[in-house]
């Protein structure tokens, strides 16, 4: 097993079937060593979609157990483009967090950590990354969390 | 012409004059072999802009119209960041899409899609983008959509 | 003094203690010549935050304000990831503007705006960026704006 791959055993986290994209788009694209991955939703392993606005149904530990399995989906999707060698990551460059909410509802920042510690846990110091968080009305689905990313990656 | 400039006229498309930034920025800066493409608004053919929020005054296929002249603005930035030669595209990177809609719309992917079959329909694989999809409560001058765009461009 | 930190003393701006990350992420990241600055909220020089929603308790002049602040806060993000030489900094790339506001206002460019004159006060023509703004319901600790950036550096 490859570094990362023994990280993510060691963390219990199995990666899913990067989700296929509801529409007329790809999951990523690598141009001059840089992976965009494209916004994902925050699907439970067993395929259900986490839900809802935050402030108004659900609080935020929803939020951040969301935001993390948008990490989740965003590492499958990274390890789809890379052949499944995550040891390719250089360095996850920036998140951008939208999380859906009420406009009274301010804890942004503790909702996307649930993304950003998880990336650390698994790469470490290269998980360490820019990071935008927002509020969002609404996203696809209903989805409570929206995440994508940009990551420098290694030459295969 | 040019291979996409005779594509552009399969599909009858005519680039609009791109339109000025509406305050203190500019429309396209290029780094690195990558074009970045300011947020651009769903212009129609004749200068009037495509307006409202979907899910109240509007509803689908108005948004996908919209997200069609946001492509077509952006498109018309790109050309003429690159003095008019659009087969200097290698590929459409990165979409933002942002949709102007109430709280309970979450179709943002189908209008979306607007955008991104236009791309491919118009570049065909070097048009398939990574791309986020997001509500948000309101856009510049009302307008129901706006796009972005990160473009890999090959040297003049 | 360098060249970017006399316009700074001309302009008399001073930049203040860059923000602590408010979560688990870093404020900006190199790659590939390329640095992603972290989204930044308006903290005014005594450390205060410029909070409230644009079209209902504030004006666009607020939120212009704020904007401007964002501007200095990623200006001094910026410069400590350059150890303090701002010269390094060869194009201001893209800038992302996040305006908090109700679903009736359509003025976030002229708010944005705030964020941009700064960029071109400070670096002219390098200051020159692409940009996207748009509303959001609200922004962490109900903040007015949030920013983030690309910029193009040069080696050390």
């Amino acid at each position: 097993m490859t570094i990362i791959a023994d990280r993510l055993a060691e963390l219990n986290i199995v990666l899913p079937s990067p989700a296929a994209p509801i529409a007329a788009y790809v999951p990523t694209v690598e141009a001059n060593g840089m992976l965009y991955v494209s916004g994902q939703l925050p699907f439970r392993a067993d395929g259900s979609l986490i839900t809802g606005h935050l402030g108004v149904d659900y609080d935020v530990e929803h939020g951040r157990q969301a935001a993390e399995r948008c990490a989740i989906m965003l590492l499958a999707q990274i390890s789809a483009a890379l052949g499944g060698n995550l040891d390719r990551v250089e360095r996850i460059v920036k998140l951008g967090v939208f999380v859906a909410c009420d406009s009274h509802f301010t804890d942004q920042p503790k909702v996307a950590n649930g993304a950003s510690e998880l990336m650390v846990a698994v790469f470490g110091d290269a998980g360490r990354h820019a990071r935008s968080a927002v509020g969002v009305p609404v996203l696809p689905l209903n989805a409570a969390v929206e995440a994508d990313a940009v990551v420098a990656i290694r030459p295969a």
